[in-house]
């Protein structure tokens, strides 16, 4: 069991601490070899029976932008259109992403036909392979929190159009998009808590049975 | 912005190199203390539009152990079922749980029904709910392994006969089944892998577009 200095534990929960959705990004490119650094993450992530279901692609294109950013301003109109009085006002000021501005956008899919893991663990909770890409997410947003990168999830968003603009296989399903850069600004609270869309309650209760 | 230690990095990485899914425990016990501090580190997750729509039940009554270890003693006779040949031995001979023995039992739930923050995030992805659950899940797995605690996600269970058997609402929906404890031996290799069922890929491709 390799043994960690004292500090560590404390470290790390600094690091959990000051982890963010970021959405303000600063215009400087991400070095290639930065990013792979902090992809090697998703390898060691847990998967279900081994089954590895992630899949990534790289954003990058002028065409590929486009229609991600198109699909994001779409679905953000609607989910405005469903709030009312001072939400709706509040709704509107938010930047609820760092699409246009974010050096490298990644587009992470969970390929439902994979055979790899021959299923283990997936029989009654096929979901275990979403689930599985979710943990590997995760580790990256972390890592990447180290180097000093910010990383946003954007979620408002048609998961089918953005997998049919991508032309990835029928097989992939959208987990995540990822705005990936340099943050404008480190910050140790949420910005929709710093907006005063929502609190963080603080503290978990357990029920017991 | 805090500033790591340089071997912060390093550290990390072996973090995630020595984090097992563990199935194998000590039956000793766990302080109240120490879990409460790893449980810490769900309110410090990332949650769409803040809605930390985690809720977790301490499973440790007779009763409730007991129905929660048929319910997945019958889920893993039926996989088993599904299996031929040389991958049916496998399966029989590998220990997918350590529901017998870990002193701690968690079944984590995500409130589908929660009204914290207002559908946020949620409304072409209501999956990211669950989402959020398992990004809390793998912070508290890492935490947990650094305080020397083994974590094992048990997933061969039919989730909605637990979620009935535990007698929680009607609006949480199963996304984990955790068993905690003081594991038997480290590893940096999968339980999987050694016992040859399957064997990590390593390297992640870019798919560009």
């Amino acid at each position: 069991m390799p043994e960690f200095p004292e500090s560590f534990a404390q470290d790390f929960d600094r690091l959990l601490r000051w982890r963010r959705d970021v959405r303000r990004f600063r215009p400087d490119p991400v070095e290639g070899a930065l990013l792979e650094s902090c992809l090697a993450s998703f390898s060691l992530a847990p998967s279900v029976g081994l089954s590895e279901p992630w899949r990534i692609v790289s954003v990058a294109s002028r065409g590929a932008r486009a229609s991600a950013l198109a699909n994001f301003e779409a679905a953000n109109a609607r989910a405005l259109a469903g709030y009312d009085g001072e939400k709706a006002r509040l709704y509107a000021g938010l930047k609820l992403s760092g699409m246009r501005e974010a050096p490298v956008q990644l587009a992470v899919f969970c390929d439902e036909a994979t055979t790899k893991g021959a299923g283990l663990g997936a029989t009654t909770m096929p979901e275990m392979r979403r689930y599985s890409v979710v943990a590997a997410i995760t580790q990256f947003w972390l890592k990447a929190r180290i180097e000093g990168l910010g990383v946003g999830w954007v979620s408002i968003l048609d998961p089918a159009r953005l997998a049919a603009d991508l032309q990835v296989p029928e097989s992939w399903h959208l987990v995540a998009y990822l705005c990936i850069g340099w943050p404008e600004e480190a910050a140790d609270t949420p910005e929709l808590e710093r907006a005063g869309w929502e609190r963080r309650q603080g503290g978990i209760e357990l029920l017991e049975r």
